[in-house]
């Protein structure tokens, strides 16, 4: 059983998860047997090594929870986080300690076992981003659900135990703090200023170029000044916007042309590289949120956290942005800027 | 150059860092030919190798930077942060941005190249820790340092990119804001109840006792309640204390003995084990602190970062710290507790 225990004074949330321990490891088992050593659950063909399906995008002719479907949504097996809230926790202080329950889910992006350097052409992104869109969606019609994060582990580096191209959603009883924080400093600004604050951002970085990787009218790429990670970048609809769930049709393809372009590109700087994707939206629950933005953030994993993160907060980014930036804008494909 | 850089609504400070871009990489070149391709720096007879000592303990007849020491402080030769601040900053928006500068030190733990799976007796590591002493003292005698990270990365998972055993330090002119939030909190609980908040959490724990490792008169060791990382242990003094350069040989004698003997027990549980180690101690220049408490974390790193952790800030840990605990203190040698 989960559980969610808080330092009282570092107010750093954790989510205790013995569920989680035994899961399987392609790529430490990879690394000593070069293969992993059981069949991929993901794969199409064996849909019965997986729960049942929570969302699927299939073929008319084909049956639930069998072959013929291109994309598929089903419960993480080893969940971070339990069904049901536990009527009784079992550990930590009174006060820092709740039962920690939501949903954690796999969406296995292809039937295919694609290899790791592949990227999916925009319009399969295009289709990824409406199912995101609709388990958003669909969270928001379960009580007590307060913020979902959708993300995806590419690679080992990454944080990634399967193969097979997947993205994870964990839908959460709480915003966590960095979150709020991120909404609180935004409302400030915008009452200051009148203007999203991001959106400011956003337009010093077109008028400065030097951080730009790709503009469209509806989206914008670029590798923001305090990026944690080399060649870090984050993928912001032009027009300003809060929830994720709204994106109308036209943002989502051009952010997908632009995400599979990054990552091919990617893929072209650093051969091989893990990286993390992350969707920054508003909680499931907040109305349309004026000093609010949302993003998705591509976290490439070329260096690890150690001692001095852990004991500062801080990063550490051998790769100024602004490098990063100019290596990762040298393809036509990724539109007008730069 | 190094800067220091900042998101304006996420509060997130990145040391961006170009001169670090280059270090080598023991571990990465071992996994492609088997050893290093270079000979180690900290290895006694190579201190041409290094910069100049900054400190060190070394026999009457020795010469400096030559052979004779057991512990050796140099220049970290890819520093994270440059050694003055500089007049002009490059790159992000005003604001923003500084200078990022301090000092970037390694501490070589002992002339001969241990494997990883080695351990120092404790009479060593009180040794280390006498020399984490000095430098901090020295520290606060440059003007503009503010604030200093003490950690080790042990293994390639924790980061570490040389295998001969050091630890390192960075000196900054800024107080990470992770730690102000701490203080704060520490502060403001001292004044309601008139007690310094971890010292209560201490007693709580030894009351209870399921997630003690070891207890002296001296120092305490625990799984925290909220442990990020399996196996993750506090080490904390008895006494009531915010700083670690205040710490007399009989806290550190004992420190010694169970930081010793718990990552003697540590790589019986998990062997070649990679874990950071990091001191969290108050600022350089703050007075005796009634409501902060130093300690020593010992992070073992068997999960990585993912999206999930990126995107909510809170960890996912698999492993109970009660559970953690239980296994750590099947060791005799660890004390009374338990």
């Amino acid at each position: 059983m989960s559980e969610l225990r808080c330092d009282p004074l570092l107010k750093r949330w954790v989510l205790i998860a013995p569920g989680r321990e035994s899961r399987p490891d392609d790529f430490a088992v990879a690394i000593t047997n070069g293969q992993p050593d059981h069949p991929c659950p993901f794969c199409e063909g064996n849909e019965s090594l997986t729960g049942p399906e929570v969302l699927v995008r299939r073929s008319t002719n084909s049956t639930a929870n069998g072959p013929g479907w291109d994309i598929r949504v089903v419960p993480n097996r080893y969940p971070a986080v339990a069904p049901e809230p536990a009527s009784q926790i079992w550990g930590a202080t009174a006060g820092f300690s709740e039962s920690g329950w939501g949903r954690h889910e796999v969406i296995v992006e292809t039937p295919r076992h694609l290899p790791l350097t592949a990227t999916h052409a925009p319009e399969h992104w295009h289709r990824l981003f409406e199912v995101f869109q609709q388990r958003l969606m669909d969270f928001r019609t379960v009580a007590g659900l307060q913020h979902a994060i959708v993300f995806k582990n590419h690679g080992p580096a990454a944080g990634a135990s399967l193969m097979h191209p997947h993205c994870q959603v964990i839908a959460l009883p709480r915003v966590p703090d960095a979150v709020t924080a991120e909404l609180q400093a935004g409302e400030q600004r915008w009452h200051q200023a009148g203007k999203c604050p991001r959106c400011e951002l956003l337009d010093a970085e077109i008028e400065a170029g030097t951080r730009l990787v790709a503009t469209a009218p509806e989206v914008v790429a670029w590798c923001p000044p305090a990026s944690r990670f080399p060649y870090e970048t984050w993928l912001l609809p032009r027009q300003h916007s809060s929830h994720f769930e709204s994106a109308d049709p036209g943002v989502l393809a051009e952010l997908a042309r632009q995400l599979s372009g990054i990552l091919t590109r990617l893929e072209q700087v650093v051969p091989g590289l893990s990286y993390n994707l992350v969707l920054q939206t508003a909680p499931l629950h907040a109305p349309a949120l004026a000093g609010f933005h949302w993003r998705l953030e591509i976290l490439p994993r070329l260096t690890g956290m150690a001692g001095f993160e852990w004991g500062s907060g801080w990063f550490i980014n051998p790769v100024a942005p602004e490098r990063a930036a100019r290596e990762l804008r040298c393809n036509d494909r990724l539109g007008e800027g730069g």
